[in-house]
């Protein structure tokens, strides 16, 4: 946890906010907080700055915050993806939450398990979770949107082309497919298969829905490590 | 798997090579292998290529192979890397041996934990597996090699000013440093702390070491995402 999120609800003050729960035990047992320290903080989707603990007990910890900055700068993408397997869901929307993704599709897929959907992760309440620790460990404020979508067809026909349109609309996909462009900070829609890659017939609807199928060079890269190496590559250094 | 390894011991002829265990079961359980099906194969160490699966029961499978292709290029790094908590070393070393990376130090830092140290990952055939496990999902044959030490003082004094002589020489790090350079083909040396980072004295002996210390940008990322930003940043698209 790199920042404390805060939300209205913990504010008892203007500038004073009150934390138990999770984040009470986090500064407890991995910072060792002590009276009169600095933490950096920031408000749900609003301001980060820095609060100084000013109350700690075995109940509830009480900061003082002063909010000034903006949060980090956002990446211009929409993300595409198809569904992984559990685990790798979990640490994907942590990772895409920490990179600065602000929207991400999970879509279905040939190669997506059936048993992939009944993941109690897909509940809004435990995305919302991992998507916070994600936030946390970035510092960053801005929560992502997650959208679900789990018939292929209709989406890519009915969605994507709109999606797509008028952003630099890319799936990565290793066969057929020209090398990554070059990093460009501009508004990008990516698609990312599942283990094994989207089938023929799923790259070809994408490319009708006006996607273009890029590599990124001869090695097979698992999703999780796919989506940081992507990312890097397609947008510049954030300053 | 993206590739079946082979090892010199499984050959039972100059083309021939019959498999058991790990290698069988994947072939039955993943791949639902049929005799006559092509799969992609890489001695371990040497050349890939394609194996057609020419005979399959539960005790063995054999493959006839053709060997005619290199592996794919390696990066120019070497990585030096704070040792991280198991469940964080296991993913990284299959990243790392995923992403094209050939010789990975593990290292001791004040933020390391001392009981990282007696994790069994690191006996060199578990350390073996994990790293032929990201060699078969990348298509790749070349075994990394791993160093392991656990002084951080004499490595840095004694043995880092040689390692990283005449090459790119980098430590990421999240303040004070300057942005990550642009990408470029060249001998590099890459070091990465541990969550939390190295401390002050360290980045100091590093620097001392010929070592520059380069940011990713605000956002902090854990081990395991800014190893393939880092890399993705530090290197072309490999052909």
């Amino acid at each position: 946890m790199n920042l404390i999120l805060l939300y209205t609800s913990d504010f008892i003050g203007p500038h004073r906010v009150r934390l138990d729960g999770r984040r009470l035990r986090h500064l407890q047992e991995v910072h060792r907080g002590q009276v009169g320290e600095h933490f950096r903080v920031g408000v749900l989707n609003g301001l980060i700055g820095q609060g100084t603990l000013i109350h700690l007990d075995q109940h509830s910890a009480e900061l003082e915050v002063r909010l000034n900055q903006a949060p980090p700068p956002v990446l211009p993408l929409r993300l595409v993806m198809a569904l992984p397997r559990p685990k790798m869901l979990k640490r994907c929307i942590e990772t895409i939450a920490t990179l600065g993704v602000k929207e991400l599709w999970l879509i279905n897929s040939y190669r997506v398990d059936k048993s992939y959907w009944s993941t109690p992760l897909l509940h809004p309440e435990r995305l919302h979770e991992h998507l916070l620790l994600g936030l946390e460990q970035s510092g960053d404020t801005r929560l992502p949107r997650v959208e679900v979508r789990k018939r292929f067809k209709p989406f890519v026909e009915d969605e994507l082309p709109t999606l797509a349109h008028n952003t630099r609309a890319l799936v990565a996909h290793p066969y057929n497919a020209a090398p990554c462009p070059a990093p460009m900070d501009t508004p990008t829609t990516l698609a990312i298969g599942p283990e094994g890659g989207f089938i023929a017939y799923e790259v070809e609807k994408l490319e009708q829905a006006g996607l273009q199928a890029i590599h990124l060079g001869p090695r097979i890269l698992r999703v999780e490590t796919a989506v940081p190496v992507l990312l890097s590559r397609l947008f510049p250094l954030p300053v």
